[in-house]
């Protein structure tokens, strides 16, 4: 089969192997890059750690630590990454600022995903079944619960993703909108591409 | 059933239910905590962030932030989180110096797992598969292979666990050796519970 020039280019992008190396190694994947880049390490042409190289985007990894008290070592920590589209605004002090305030927010509030379409089925589903049981439990007419239980999933996800959490320094705004804020600023998209909190205290 | 009073008092301290809410739901889930803790959710009794409570030890955490210049925001972060037994040793300046040694280790080194029974079987099934592919590739006879695979294997592993890496101050020793000399020298436990390492340049 015939694969196209973007095709083997972004494969070469990948492995760094040669062109030539690319395109045979496409037209035996039948077209599938990521089963290509396999071909190329089987013939040891692409090595394993170049597939990490490749760019996406720009930005900036930014820490918190917390500790409850001056002689005592953190007992709380976050590390988040906050994206952009240039270099320019990476290197900026509002960018920078932005994603400390990020991370201070994710340390404070303890969100678990970015967004909602991040939260797992299974723990939805979980969720779910403790709701309805509760309702249940509580004598709720059957009609009426599943209003209650998407009324409780939702407060959770609402607790749970930091872009629908309320900004701590601004009740009423959601972190979202001051992102949102901070993207016609700086006239450049900006995303939390992931964050991580780590808590002593936390399994 | 009858339930032990060891029991008893954990799912109290899981859940801040009380100790007769705690055995009877105990009771309901012939024993297994887990259930009986969803058990006292749905009665409404358990908040489910009291889960999140329960103390897992001392400990600190630490982070790396590496910037390639000093006009540069930084593009790699590391968490890190490391425990000891006391509260005494986690205070101590030692204590924290190592957590921030192994955060440079693994931004530097980009481990990937603690230890090697972190690694996921399809991570090793994987690359075991491309190490067979290419010594099939290069000609090798069949006798051969497995010990071959078995060689590259022990390499990832070697280089993708942050206890087996060689400690980078130190060639020839591995980061559990430099570990092992901490315990000795402060008299205590440590382990690595969990770390993270964000570059923006990778997926």
């Amino acid at each position: 089969m015939a694969v196209s020039l973007d095709l083997v280019k972004k494969l070469r992008e990948m492995s760094g192997a040669g062109m030539m190396d690319c395109k045979h190694a496409l037209e035996e994947a039948g077209g599938d890059i990521d089963k290509a880049f396999t071909i190329l390490r089987e013939k040891g042409i692409a090595r394993a750690s170049k597939r990490a190289d490749r760019a996406t985007g720009q930005g900036v990894v930014e820490a918190y630590l917390h500790s409850t008290s001056p002689d005592y070592p953190p007992q709380l920590g976050v590390l988040i990454e906050v994206n952009c589209e240039t270099d320019f605004v990476a290197k900026g002090q509002e960018f920078r600022k932005l994603a400390k305030e990020l991370a201070l927010q994710v340390a404070g509030f303890g969100a678990r995903w970015v967004s909602r379409d991040e939260v797992p089925d299974e723990v939805l589903v979980a969720e779910r079944e403790v709701y309805e049981a509760k309702a249940r439990q509580d004598g709720k007419p059957d009609q009426v619960i599943p209003r209650i239980v998407e009324g409780q999933v939702e407060d959770f996800l609402k607790h749970s993703c930091l872009l629908e959490q309320e900004y701590f320094r601004e009740p009423g705004r959601t972190v979202q909108q001051f992102i949102a804020e901070n993207i016609s600023k700086l006239q450049e998209n900006i995303t939390v591409r992931r964050f991580t909190r780590f808590n002593i205290r936390e399994n």
